[in-house]
């Protein structure tokens, strides 16, 4: 390809609202342009790596037998009906009607069509199991599209979904989804590590995220420093400490603290720790108002709290919930409170300092079980750095990553919502084991690029690069120069070695500049310089150090480098 | 690839309402399923089929320098705003809105976001020419999507752009599509004639369709017996036959026609063809009511009306029309019509029987220019079988085709309305010349099907078959046929060869059906009877005879077919 035709120009400077460096590197480099917020177009180059990574992909799931298939961007509403996911992912996603009035989603995943497929072309155990999946756009109403590609309104995923007889196959075909990830990761150069996560929208019970740890992330990630637990923030646990042995606790009794109405105005108020108090959060959700009791040094999970509540979407509380639940803002406490109350695992069996429901006054010594008997018990609190791992007991650490990759196992959930079936060796019809798994493509292009940059641009992993030979001609308006950069192009070219050629009347330093910006992994120089000893300049964008490789080997040991490389990557 | 594993089940019916024998065996052979109407998925047999299809045309592409990208499906609603097109193509189109209320476009075709790249990427005319293209799904809200994947409401076209300097450029880029065209569609198997066409809902002036001759198509093409002429009825032309000589024409008289209110009825009362009359419409635009005046043989020309006129959708006029026009519904006719009034061209200089105006009444004589001079004359009807060919005069007749693609030139309509300007060489600035190249991938597979079948099943052209040969296993349970045929799949496999493997445990007769159906190149039958005489069965899908192929030549012999038939797909 001829630098001069490529349809795309670099940017010496990145826009302003580019948020990290890769979202500006992507931009600079001439990898993808928006259209809009959230909106991408990949340019040519930006094409090609995403071409690579969807390729590289492909032959992970191809290798563990998955099936490709092509379902469409427009999804009828009666499936998302089926399920009642219609009415749960609308404030997400991207709707519309046709002429006549019927409902459509841009889709947002493709559970219930395979669903839907699978009840139809299925008819018995002899036909399972199957993975099948396919690369389509997904659209999300992202409200904040941040970062470039690291969260889009717009993206190509490669989702794929497990049908099983029974759950053992099942666990089967998330394994090997699972390990099919690790290897896919490995090859597109990411490191990533998979982590327990919450099921979220997407219903069912286990799931693992692939995180990128980066401080570019949105997520956060708890990890033992210990053993292998790893997790995501909302599917977080801790081993609670051992309670402390339980002290006679005296009966609650009222202070006065007037204008004290929050979890700091009290440790300045009474001059103790935030830990000695209770913090009284009332949310509102689809199925009413529930209080939430945490100690004031814990903060409340949303995502625990939705999956514990069975709801979408959680609000806090307005005024007239306040009164109707017999609170008083400012000096909620858990004492008398009508309606659900939790009180998050985090609470010891002990003494706190909670608000009395009453103007300008607190209670002391207030002790769950005793003073608050109805409260159900249950971990909706965030874990915190030094929390103990759930799973050794050492210690936990929060890193920031972006989740490259998910899976999940639904077991039977979307079989029952949507009555599909298959015809079981006992003769009885019994309802499919559902998996899904999916990995977003231009959130993988940017992550490659957010973990190989220096200061000067990208560093492609070989095995995504847009090319594989950079070749510079120096000057081109040098007939000899440019009639030795000519066939060395052609000749790597007839090889099958993909070479991006900087055939423009340019100065040296903006050919340079250019070649560290777009970051093609092998950089070879033809200048009058080299010419004279006969020698071509060869460098690794990775490296610092470039060669002179005589004239008459330079293809040979191209093709060599090339195809050692492509080995590698393939591996 | 085992059956017993694919996902997708033959069907030994039709669906009742699968129209044409295409539609009928997609769907029989599992190559695609509807989620709804006009909205398919590609089963794992169909996606393989499309992605040849796919990998044809990009060859195409590239082989003339276009540079592949890609654009997203949702657009914003500001681009199309530009042009005017965001409200002309409403009808057609599915639209959303973001939660903070901005608009968007399923993308119809991508002309506006390819010129708003263009503005933004290209500054110099150093940087030209230059061919995008890229692969999209596109929304298309057809109030009657039909048989099968012939017409649909989302599918994915490849659409090329081509960006040029000076009309020189855009006619070298136009013509060099062209020739790629004809490689593609020879390459899939496809019979395509390239004919003249309307731009319609694209703009432009000239375009060119390629058109299968098939009695599925919904189109109608003239096409010249003695020439090369071809062109869509939207757009086809005639030689008009020389005048008689004009002899003189008595004054226009009125004639009473009590409830004559037709061309049928004016035949019947006054005993005269139907080229004695007029046939005057009154349409509806968005533009005003025009009246439309024919000989009473003639068709009127939706296509040719909406582009002298320049609105998109035309209707016919209503009660209140009549009134403001002066005519009277069954009674219209030219003279004293106030408003615009189109004559069609093939109204010749003699005297016709016309409306009056006037409730029963018609007038004998009545002669264009003379009778009712203020009439635009203008070509807007449709061509009829032996009509004269424009070019040559020769026979026109008339066919039935399915368009497969089409190519527009712009020139620089796009450019002027989106303000798309590049840095000319002699220093001022100028408007790109433009061009824009569609292919729908789906609309060629089922074309491919209905041109290539009989009445067992598909007889795919060797370059787009799902896979290139089928190996029935029979019977599956006989432990000698079993790993003979195991070994061959493998053996094959391992030689690069694609193997469809019937596995399953079902009888002679439904393995042979469905390979019929299914309809894989070549054939190959390792049975209890064939391993007596140690040889398996070689059968081709186009072919009635089967031959026996000794066992240890199996494979030599299936490497050797499939690499030939490889090499001569490619050409």
């Amino acid at each position: 390809m001829r630098m001069s035709r490529l349809f795309g120009r670099t940017l010496r400077e990145a826009p302003s609202d580019a948020q990290t460096p890769g979202h500006q590197l992507l931009l600079r480099a001439a990898i993808a342009r928006p259209l809009a917020a959230g909106l991408y177009t990949w340019l040519p180059l930006g094409f090609r790596v995403a071409k690579k990574v969807e390729q590289i992909i492909r032959d992970e799931q191809d290798r563990i037998g998955a099936q490709e298939m092509e379902m469409p961007v427009l999804t009828p509403a009666e499936y998302w009906k089926e399920t009642g996911r219609w009415d749960g992912l609308e404030p997400i996603t991207f709707r519309t009607k046709d002429h006549n009035g019927r409902e459509y989603m841009v889709s947002y995943t493709h559970e219930e069509m395979v669903m839907h497929h699978a009840r139809n072309e299925i008819l018995s155990y002899r036909q399972l199991p199957v993975i099948v999946y396919h690369f389509q756009s997904k659209g999300r109403d992202e409200t904040r599209p941040r970062a470039g590609l690291l969260r889009v309104r717009e993206f190509v995923m490669k989702d794929a979904y497990s049908i099983d007889a029974d759950q053992v196959g099942l666990e089967r075909a998330y394994a090997s989804e699972h390990s099919a990830y690790v290897r896919t990761f490995q090859r597109l150069g990411l490191a990533a590590i998979s982590v327990e996560s919450d099921t979220g929208a997407m219903g069912g019970d286990l799931a693992h995220e692939f995180q990128v740890l980066t401080d570019v992330g949105e997520d956060t990630i708890a990890i033992c420093e210990n053993c292998d637990y790893k997790a995501n923030m909302e599917k977080a646990r801790r081993k609670l400490p051992d309670p402390a042995p339980i002290a006679d606790v005296p009966p609650a009794a009222p202070i006065a603290t007037p204008g004290v109405e929050s979890i700091e105005a009290l440790e300045a108020s009474l001059q103790r720790p935030p830990s000695a108090f209770l913090k009284t959060l009332l949310l509102r959700t689809p199925k009413g108002v529930v209080a939430v009791v945490l100690p004031g040094d814990r903060e409340a999970n949303d995502a625990k709290l939705r999956k514990l509540l069975d709801v979408p979407q959680i609000t806090f509380a307005g005024d007239a919930d306040f009164a109707a639940a017999g609170g008083v803002a400012g000096f909620v406490g858990p004492v008398g409170l009508t309606g659900r109350v939790i009180v998050d695992s985090s609470v010891e069996p002990r003494g706190y300092v909670a608000g009395a429901n009453q103007k300008d006054t607190h209670l002391d010594n207030v002790l769950a079980g005793r003073d608050y008997p109805d409260a159900e018990r249950a971990d909706v609190h965030d874990v915190k750095p030094g929390d103990l791992c759930p799973k050794c007991g050492g210690t936990l650490k929060l890193a920031r990553g972006v989740e490259v990759g998910n899976i999940f196992s639904f077991e039977t959930y979307y079989a029952e919502k949507m009555n599909a079936t298959y015809l079981a060796e006992d003769g009885t019809r019994k309802p499919f084991y559902f998996g899904s798994y999916g990995i977003g493509v231009s959130r993988a292009v940017q992550t490659v690029i957010e973990t190989n940059h220096d200061d000067k641009g990208i560093i492609w992993p070989f095995a995504v690069a847009p090319y594989e030979v950079h070749v510079v001609a120096l000057p081109m308006n040098d007939e000899t120069v440019r009639t030795t950069a000519d066939a060395l192009v052609s000749t790597l070219e007839e090889k099958g070695v993909e070479v991006l050629f900087d055939d423009r009347e340019e100065s040296a330093g903006v050919k340079f500049a250019d070649a560290d910006l777009i970051g093609i992994p092998y950089r070879v120089t033809v200048s009058k310089r080299s010419l004279q000893s006969k020698s071509v300049e060869l460098k690794a964008r990775a490296s610092t150090e470039a060669e002179l490789v005589p004239q008459d080997m330079a293809v040979d040991r191209l093709v060599d480098i090339v195809r050692r490389a492509r080995e590698a990557a393939a591996r």
